[in-house]
């Protein structure tokens, strides 16, 4: 798996200068940040909101049918199908990689009650950044392809309200995306990444 | 234009009853807010930033190419290749939908250089949330085909310190997302709905 090329390493030339901390909260934190960057002589102070990274995974079961979740979404009010994703919490004395890794398994377990089969595979495809001129959050990308239905089924957290779980095949998919149905940056994202891919045609 | 298909309506059911600020800054405000949905008995307490909303705009020249512009991106500490983007500022007495394409004509201005041309079009491709567990900025996705270069090229914004505009065959477009390069949510999520919509095979 070369999954080393997608990690989100420090880009050479980029310094931080000071940092102050405006709000403090358990989900969001508010800073204002100076930079001095490679491309201009003076220091860009600039006020960030950082957030904990995540992974987005698109699960596709044997018959070439793509998982989705329709899950409750209180910032925006509304219920969406989506692919399913879930925050990285970082766990000492074990490699970044691994809790990546553990992170998708867990949450396609929880969310969707499949697992990898035997034959199945996960595909890292990179990552991308939510929103680049606000926030540090970042969320990894994954193919699942060849997932099953675990003895135990779907165990997801309360808090989350996941409403529902239902297979798609790629042209499903597809029209719920033209048609605005789908409208997360995680499932939007890792369809164009799927389709850059060749692995959606 | 099919436009109002893909305004992001309140959703039925859903009501705010309380909300608290925890923060108020110009660009980043966090709110503590109280939801009733239609699918839970109990009302569901979440934490939420609050952000304007922005449009993405895919330039496509008369020869199929796509610009892209590289502009330095300092909450994630690099410079990224993307499609140009901006927020929307509401201005009274004038429609949303207005207010929404005009910031799209400003922005490709702006961070391009080019505008409409005579047999040019704007195709609305829906919206997309940004982070729908976190803020409730979404962004309006358009496709200008057809744009040429203006008299006066490009003004952008000195904050936003634009570095370079280039254009990009779709094959060359599909390689920087395949490979990573191009790792934005709104130039992702656009090249998703491209994609779905068949104006990119």
């Amino acid at each position: 798996m070369e999954f080393d090329k997608f990690h989100v390493e420090d880009a050479e030339g980029w310094e931080l200068r000071n940092r102050r901390m405006l709000f403090d909260h358990p989900y969001i934190k508010i800073e204002e940040i100076d930079y001095h960057t490679p491309n201009r002589p003076d220091t860009v102070t600039w006020t960030i909101a950082l957030r904990k990274s995540a992974v987005c995974v698109a699960p596709q079961l044997e018959d070439g049918r793509f998982l989705l979740i329709r899950q409750e979404r209180y910032p925006v009010r509304r219920v969406l199908w989506e692919f399913p994703a879930g925050q990285i919490d970082l766990v000492e004395r074990r490699t970044e990689q691994d809790v990546i890794l553990n992170t998708v398994h867990r949450e396609l377990a929880e969310e969707t009650g499949h697992g990898l089969s035997a034959g199945g595979e996960i595909f890292p495809l990179g990552y991308y950044f939510s929103s680049q001129g606000f926030t540090d959050e970042h969320i990894y990308l994954f193919l699942a392809r060849g997932v099953e239905l675990l003895p135990e089924g779907r165990s997801p957290d309360a808090d989350e309200n996941i409403l529902d779980c239902q297979p798609f095949t790629p042209e499903e998919l597809r029209a719920m995306i033209r048609d605005n149905e789908i409208r997360d940056a995680n499932t939007l994202g890792l369809f164009a990444r799927l389709c850059a891919h060749g692995y959606v045609s």
